[in-house]
C-alpha cells in the first residue's frame, strides 16, 4: 500500500513525518500544497483530505490521518521509535502533547509569521501576541534544556518520536529569533539527532 | 502502587484523567492545587512535580507524568479505551492532538478567562484574542459535529480516549458562551457519553 503525505514541505509538522519515515525506511509519496495561497482550504481538500483545512495529512489507501504527531505514531507503531515500557511510552506522548501545546504554537507560529507571512503583513492582534509567544518559546527551550542536561534524549537513553517531534521546529527556531545557543544541552541534542543513521534534512 | 493525581478539580484537563480512571475502575488519590494563587509555580512544585508549572500531573510511585492526554493513555494502555486496530489507534491520537491544538486553546482558554479570571481582569492582548478564539472554538465544535453525524463516537463505533479528551471541555463550553446547541450531533454525543456505565461528573 502506498503511503501519501499531503504536505507543505517547509512546515516542520510535515518534516516530522518524513523524518519518521526515513528512520523506519518506509517510502512515502509526497504531494505539495501551497498553504500561502489557500490550497488546503479548497472545497475539494476539505471534502476529501482534511475537513480541518490543514496539512500534514497522511493517506493510507482510502483513509486520511491528520495531525503530524498522530501520523508519526501510525508509521512507528510497533517499532523501536516507540518505547516498550508503559511509562516511557506515555512519557513520549507527554513530550509530543507538550510540543503541540507549549512549543509549536509559540516557536512555529512566530517562525511562520516572521519568515513566511512577513512582519508588515501581520494583524495588530498577531503583532501584540509576539512578545508572549517569544517568552513561551524561550520557556519551552529552557524546559527541554533541563531534561536534556539529564538524559541524552527526551525519554532517557532511547531516541523516540518525542525527539523527532521536537527536533522539527527546534532546529529552525533561530530563524525566528529564538536564542537556541543559550541552551547548551539543546544544542548538543540537535547535533546528536542530526548525526543518527537514517537522518534527513528538512529540505531533503 | 497508589496513583496520585495532582490537580485543580475544575479543570477539564484534570477531569479527563478522573473520567478515564472511573471507566477503568482504577482508584486514584487526589491532591488539589489552587492555580489562581500560583500553587503550581512554587519552587517545590517546579522541582518535584512538574518543571512546566502546570497541572494535571499523574504520579505513579516516584515518576511524574504531565499532560492530561498522556496520563489518560498511561492509565488506559492495553484496555478497551484504546483501539486495537493500528489505524484506529492513530486516529484516536489524531483527535487527542487536535483537542490540544484546536479545541482546548480556544474553548478552555475562553472559559478560564471569562469564568475564572473574569473579563475585567484580562489584559488588552487577551481581550483582543477572544474573537479569534471564539471563532476557533465554534469551528472546532463544527468539525466534531461533522464527524459525529457519521459515527456515534469520534473513532467509529468504539468509545475511546478521544471521546473522554473531547468531552471534558465540550460539555462545559456553553459556560463560556459557545453555542453548543447549534451542533445537534455534538449534543447527542454528549448525552451518549454521559449515559455510559462508569461515567462520573466533573464535580464528582
Amino acid at each position: 500500500m502506498t503511503l501519501i503525505l499531503h504536505e507543505y514541505a517547509a512546515s516542520g509538522n510535515c518534516y516530522k513525518i518524513r523524518l519518521t519515515a526515513a528512520h523506519l525506511g518506509v517510502p512515502i509519496e509526497r504531494r505539495e500544497y501551497d498553504v500561502m495561497t489557500g490550497a488546503t482550504r479548497t472545497p475539494e481538500f476539505l471534502a476529501t483530505i482534511n475537513a480541518n483545512g490543514r496539512i500534514p495529512v497522511l493517506q493510507d489507501g482510502d483513509r486520511f490521518l491528520p495531525e503530524s504527531n498522530a501520523a508519526c505514531f501510525y508509521l512507528a507503531d510497533g517499532s523501536a521509535l516507540i518505547p516498550e515500557d508503559r511509562f516511557d511510552r506515555a512519557d513520549m506522548l507527554r513530550w509530543m502533547f507538550w510540543e503541540q501545546y507549549n512549543h509549536e504554537p509559540n516557536i512555529a507560529t512566530v517562525r511562520y509569521w516572521l519568515v513566511y507571512v512577513g512582519e508588515t503583513a501581520l494583524t495588530e492582534t498577531q503583532r501584540a501576541m509576539i512578545p508572549g509567544k517569544r517568552a513561551g518559546g524561550e520557556a519551552a527551550l529552557a524546559l527541554m534544556d533541563d531534561q536534556l542536561a539529564r538524559t541524552p534524549f527526551l525519554v532517557g537513553d532511547q531516541f523516540t518520536l518525542a525527539d523527532i517531534a521536537l527536533y522539527a521546529y527546534t532546529h529552525v527556531a533561530s530563524q525566528a529569533g529564538f536564542e537556541v545557543a543559550r541552551y547548551p544541552s539543546v544544542v548538543a541534542w540537535l547535533a546528536r539527532v542530526a548525526a543518527l543513521p537514517g537522518h534527513i534534512a528538512i529540505d531533503a
